[in-house]
């Protein structure tokens, strides 16, 4: 087994030397909420400050990427727009340039999404609540107005997810040709040391893909590589000289194993020893996969050898 | 391949000689919304009539028993209160009988699952609208009130599905001794020649599991075997001369398949000719389960025989 134990000088030092661009998740690893992770934001602009280059990769589709600016420079980390991949950007991003998409898009989704695709001239539709039809009625199911040139369904983070939703996306993507893409399928994620849960994107896309009888024929954000083909549309990467910093192992670490980069796994969010344990000891091929090459409680860890 | 067509005079006779009881799927099998299936009526009634048992078996949760039962007289069908196995009841059965439940029940349903609850005393709550969350902000997500004494969540058909029960399911279902029992699984139903579709329970529980992290603990509908277990407390079966007639491969027919009953799919409902075939000439060992000893168009083409 490989784990390696990230938190000592040396390690940071062997990552210094061999490391060029860091991809950072967000959530769980630079901040809990609206709180900066404790020392993560002088870890973070030391390695921007020598020279390498940082990135922000998220699977959250809430917030557009001037929103994440915002947010990154006001707890101190280094940011500018074209440092951040969120999957409301690089959602609206693959309708546009490679699926080319010429009709409608049906949005199960929220605002960001409505911000990004408009600032690719995408015509959709759906956004905000939608509670018309609550039963299996046949006749109030029909009663459901579907509107014709719709070329795909994006379906992500959805606070107003509904029966009536799901009846439209399932009959929109009745049609074979209709493109269906899920933002990401992040499960959930417990609120620590309380009974509260937070449910992710995941549980929307899962009422989605049941209805509709098909799985998303793409996934914009994390494990799915077109997320690093769109950072790869911006920024130079050596796969051999670049590292994912997450949180969660089913999505950050999953991508970056998967695309040959390093990848450190942070005990600051989803993940924690028990969970990282039961993984690395598996012998199911999964599970496997997800198994980080580095790991560590808090990427504030680092924050007494940048001072 | 043991597959046999059913419309034969000589195949109707083989059947009666050989089964004492008959267990009806109702939707797609015995009506079709609010109208009969042709000669679905006159078929059933010849059966009672010449002393077999007939039972209505179904997977909806959006009827309580003797609303079934009203249906089944007003369009023809022989019927009583003890013939009719919804999972409505047989999930309420469950809770009070085999779970023997002593605290509430986080209900995701509708008002016939209420009905059902209330008839077996059990204290429940969550019926109906609630929308108060449709954000992942931490603050709002602690804002919903968490009750005490939470002792299983029942998930069935809810028109009023949301992002705030999916908060309230997981956040009960964190908790390991919480059971998680689900009416069903049917994913959806598409409308004959139409665009419409109509998403099933399915699509409701695939979004709770996906937010809890956990899957049922028990499914109280086909092809779960509990649903027979109900039977067999109120009728006695002998499995060998008990058929299960559904349009349902993957709940009916792998219900009776399973259990050791004689299986009839008839293609007036969700499966047509190329699902039956595509099922028939599988390798693969789930599909094969699915594949009915009959089939044939609908349970009409004995009228004749029966007049």
């Amino acid at each position: 087994m490989n784990l390696k134990h990230a938190s000592s000088k040396s390690c940071f030092q062997e990552i210094l030397s061999k490391i060029d661009t860091f991809l950072f998740d967000c959530d769980g690893v630079l901040w809990q909420g609206n709180h900066a992770v404790l020392g993560a934001p002088a870890v973070v602009s030391h390695l921007h400050n020598i020279g390498k280059r940082v990135c922000y990769v998220t699977n959250n589709s809430t917030k557009s990427r001037i929103k994440y600016v915002e947010k990154l420079l006001r707890l101190g980390f280094p940011a500018d727009k074209d440092s951040v991949f969120s999957t409301a950007y690089t959602s609206a991003l693959y309708l546009k340039h490679i699926a080319k998409i010429k009709g409608k898009v049906y949005l199960v989704g929220n605002p960001a999404m409505v911000e990004e695709l408009d600032n690719f001239g995408i015509q959709h539709f759906g956004s905000g609540p939608d509670n018309q039809v609550t039963s299996q009625d046949f006749d109030e199911v029909r009663s459901c107005i579907l509107e014709n040139d719709v070329s795909a369904v994006l379906v992500g983070y959805d606070g107003h997810i509904s029966y009536t939703k799901m009846i439209k996306a399932a009959s929109y993507l009745s049609d074979p040709e209709c493109i269906y893409i899920a933002t990401n399928e992040d499960h959930r994620m417990p609120l620590d040391g309380e009974r509260h849960v937070v449910p992710g994107t995941g549980c929307v896309v899962a009422s989605i893909t049941t209805s509709a009888g098909r799985q998303p024929d793409v996934i914009a954000g994390k494990p799915g590589s077109f997320m690093l083909e769109c950072i790869k549309q911006t920024v130079q990467i050596n796969h051999n000289r670049c590292m994912m910093v997450g949180d969660r192992m089913n999505t950050d670490i999953l991508f970056g194993n998967r695309n040959g980069l390093d990848t450190l796994l942070v005990l600051s969010g989803v993940e924690n020893q028990e969970s990282l344990d039961r993984a690395a000891g598996s012998k199911d091929a999964d599970l496997k996969s997800q198994v980080p090459k580095y790991f560590m409680g808090s990427i504030g860890d680092w924050e007494n050898f940048v001072q």
